[in-house]
């Protein structure tokens, strides 16, 4: 797979689509971005990526408002919202050729296994965003902070295109790198995703420092945490119980952060509630647990994402 | 013991006591209120009960603003919020002569062990109030149905006690009767107030017809309800799985009914966590039980009623 000469499909160019699309482009990569509400003003302006005091614009952008004027694609970049993901079923077939790679930045679970039951599991692969960005306005990124993006396989084997997407995602300046086993750096980012989204939610609008600083949504956090790790160890994916410790520590480094669910929320959007708490939830109770904690907040959580009109 | 020429004292005359203390007063019992915000409008206008179109007026209240002017009483009905227990170390001793029966209203657990710990266990009755009230304004207390009051010793034995009081409220209008398990009782109210007073808050506001007719939030009231049967069995306190029916059942005559942990969150006084979430909590785990989703309850309640500048 040889990513210099690739032509790469960002669908869902939103600020993760945006911010991963946008480094590759601004790389010399040929990124075609599907965009839906940024396009006319992308079009015009080109994609801005603002990173601390840097401010770098994209200034010919190759937008697009279908996947039929993109055409067949070597690398499908999918950074849409996962409550959107029927939208798919009609997206994805113009952009494929016999080896299409399609490459999930989605957030939580279930999205590989979407991808692979319609196109084919051999050309799956997910990508895991560990970064605080916002969409601050049409065609406008910020970055906040970290950016490793593991990268994986859906189907066991050795393909070489988690180490091709990797070092091409280095040479743009995102700190991305191969791993064997997907589905455990799923679970892995969930034990951070489950907690800090959910609560900022939960308990009426707080960010991650506000969760941190509170003794009892650091303690239920931490509940959490150790609920996540459990399930996923009865599933087969090992994590470390100490690891909830570690996210706990690197937490404390993101201040007022709004993780994406909360910003979601207060933007009255749609809440990927079912990706990110009900099939962690379901797949636990599937491996016999009972994740009180867990199955407490997806409830709570389905109630008041239910009310922004979503 | 003699009801009929008893000496009773009403401790926290919110909407529990003025209630429960306004019908023994108006079947003619000797009753004496200690008032702070609603002394002295109910000195000039007297206590007033409103159950559906009837209204009933206590016309002369022999209230008062100290337990000093009180003074010893048979029999103390305790009705203040059990945030404020601390004052009852004070508040009581003025009303206490040998023989003196202390009666706890409130709600939770802890109560009965918080008096017998100060007064003495043999002196120390609960009545658990399966009522809905409002305090609609100072001396103004409204009842919207239900009004079982089930009362036992503390103490294990036959005092006949709960028998005689029970006897007196009933001749008074109030549906009592003496249980023989105290706190099997108290357990069983919890099976209703841990999920309905707490959700409640924790879902934005709600009401007991909102719990129900959310698919989400009744699943959660009913994995709740289902954590407390399981804790109290646990504790030896025997309830039947099916008693959960029992009170989801129960619960659809309530129509859009308010907890009293709500009003007292809209009002932005303090609520009651500790007695009703905390306790029984930290009962359940001394039992080896990890009950989550109340775990999950009792911790985000924390952080959002430690808005009201409780």
């Amino acid at each position: 797979m040889n990513l210099e000469s690739a032509k790469i499909a960002v669908v869902g160019s939103g600020a993760i689509g945006g911010y991963y699309g946008g480094k590759l482009a601004l790389a010399g990569h040929d990124v075609h971005f599907l965009m839906r509400s940024d396009l006319k003003t992308v079009r015009k302006n080109g994609l801005v990526l603002r990173e601390g005091d840097r401010e770098m614009r994209l200034a010919q952008v190759q937008a697009f408002g279908s996947t039929e004027e993109i055409g067949p694609s070597d690398v499908v970049l999918i950074a849409i919202k996962t409550t959107g993901n029927a939208a798919l079923d009609q997206l994805i077939p113009p952009l494929l050729h016999e080896r299409t790679a399609l490459v999930t930045l989605q957030n939580g679970l279930g999205n590989e296994e979407y991808l692979a039951e319609r196109f084919g599991g051999d050309r799956v692969l997910g990508g895991l965003c560990f970064v605080c960005l916002n969409r601050v306005q049409h065609g406008v990124v910020e970055h906040y902070g970290h950016g490793t993006l593991p990268i994986g396989d859906f189907s066991k084997g050795s393909t070489g295109r988690p180490q091709a997407l990797a070092a091409a995602f280095q040479r743009s300046g995102i700190d991305a790198r191969a791993v064997e086993d997907l589905a455990t750096e799923r679970w892995r980012k969930l034990v951070w995703n489950i907690p800090f989204n959910g609560l900022s939610i939960a308990a009426g609008g707080v960010t991650v420092s506000d969760v941190l600083a509170d003794e009892w949504l650091r303690t239920l956090a931490r509940g959490l945490m150790d609920e996540v790790i459990r399930a996923a160890n009865a599933l087969g994916h090992s994590i470390p119980a100490d690891f909830a410790d570690f996210q706990i520590q690197r937490s404390l480094s993101m201040g007022p952060y709004k993780p994406s669910s909360l910003v979601d929320y207060l933007n009255a959007q749609v809440v990927e509630v079912e990706s990110i708490w009900g099939e962690p939830l379901r797949r636990a109770r599937k491996a016999g647990l009972d994740p009180g904690r867990l199955e407490a907040l997806y409830l709570l959580l389905k109630k008041l994402t239910s009310r922004g009109g979503s």
